[in-house]
């Protein structure tokens, strides 16, 4: 078969149980503490050095590095949220990500690249009218520091190719 | 950072695997009876002495203890379901619960707490039209009976604040 | 309790740990084939002679063996795949499934008996617009051919009575 792409999940007998643990729960709480309005904890999950971006599925396929946004260390994902902070004093949504079991993909460079699907169902607050706000995958590498699971690596990869351009909150 | 209310996982390391696995168990399965039809087996993933109740994120969030509904232990939770039944002979909806791994965040007086998200589709029958019927998550306390997982509180918290006045259906 | 045909997932301590993982891993690659589009690789996810049918919940349920679509064998599997390439030269829609954790049933004739509960996201090239596509289970048969988890059997049960007449995709 001609290269399409396509990356299956490592044999999961070549990851060990703790780290298989680890990076779900990493998963997991992130997304957490983004629905649950904790938004300062979310840089956390992150390593010092780290880049996260969301970019449209049309654009990350052509191979361009164009994304949506794109942050290149820890600190700019803090001033993200201070920004959107003070800008939504009264936040009129919130946000549920509903999360795939996650893929582990392979080892790179002291990391695990793993890919998780999502769907993130926004509800505004307080008429409680609820639609599908994005759709789409997490690209991840995760390294360990100190036993600690952390994104070293976030590619947001979303199926669609517009996204609201007012866009402030993590997805 | 000053308490937010955030609740990180457990260490996965703390949980023995046979606890998560059977944790695990219990929450698709439950889904699973709702979705099914099978809504008599519901009462059964509880223990005699419960609480259910759902409650809209905002009322949770300030901490009033106002749900949508409360039910206070297993019998009447079969109640519920047996007035269900004999309003809707004909089931004009089916549900499919599609849930994010659980996220085990502690022990309590002998329970496991544990957050998971959940998306609720509705589909209409036999028309066909689907919708996001509710978006939250659930946060349990889950114990075992004599090796049985078994909850003993779940607290359904739901994103939107309105809710269709005429749900029957458990979420 | 009369027969309701609920079925519980096997206790946990009766499913090997490797086997648990190996099916975990193929219902999640199967999957990511199909969203990201590489449909080539699909049939591999099954046996050679296998059966997929995509069949609505009021169908099944009534024991009818009428679905919208049946394929008994792998070959048939690429047969689809190739008829929908010709037919669609450029794809208007991508399309995300998220996933709950899977339900390992039972064991019957040699295979694992695994339900999965699907949320399928449709989203529109280049528009964007997304849509509840379909939601609904699977109900899998999975065997291991020399370690390799496979596909012998995969019922997807759509709760919408109505499909797409025009659905050339797998779900």
């Amino acid at each position: 078969m001609s290269d399409d792409g396509f990356r299956p999940s490592l044999d999961p007998r070549e990851v060990p149980e703790p780290i298989r643990l680890a990076i779900g729960t990493l998963i997991v709480d992130c997304a957490a503490a983004i629905d649950g309005g904790q938004l300062e904890r979310w840089p956390d999950y992150f390593t010092e050095a780290c880049v996260y971006r969301i970019i449209a599925r049309s654009e990350f396929d052509k191979g361009r590095p164009i994304g949506f946004l794109t942050c290149d260390n820890r600190a700019m994902l803090g001033d993200r949220i201070r920004a959107m902070r003070s800008a939504n004093v009264f936040q009129p949504h919130v946000y549920r990500h509903v999360l795939s079991p996650p893929r582990i993909l392979g080892q790179r460079a002291g990391a695990f690249e793993v890919e998780t699907s999502y769907v993130v169902i926004r509800t505004a607050i307080p008429e409680g009218a609820m639609m599908v706000f994005s759709a789409g995958r997490y690209l991840d590498e995760i390294v360990l520091e100190a036993g600690t699971p952390r994104l070293r690596s976030r590619t947001v990869i979303t199926d669609s190719d517009s996204i609201d351009m007012l866009l402030v909150m993590p997805i």
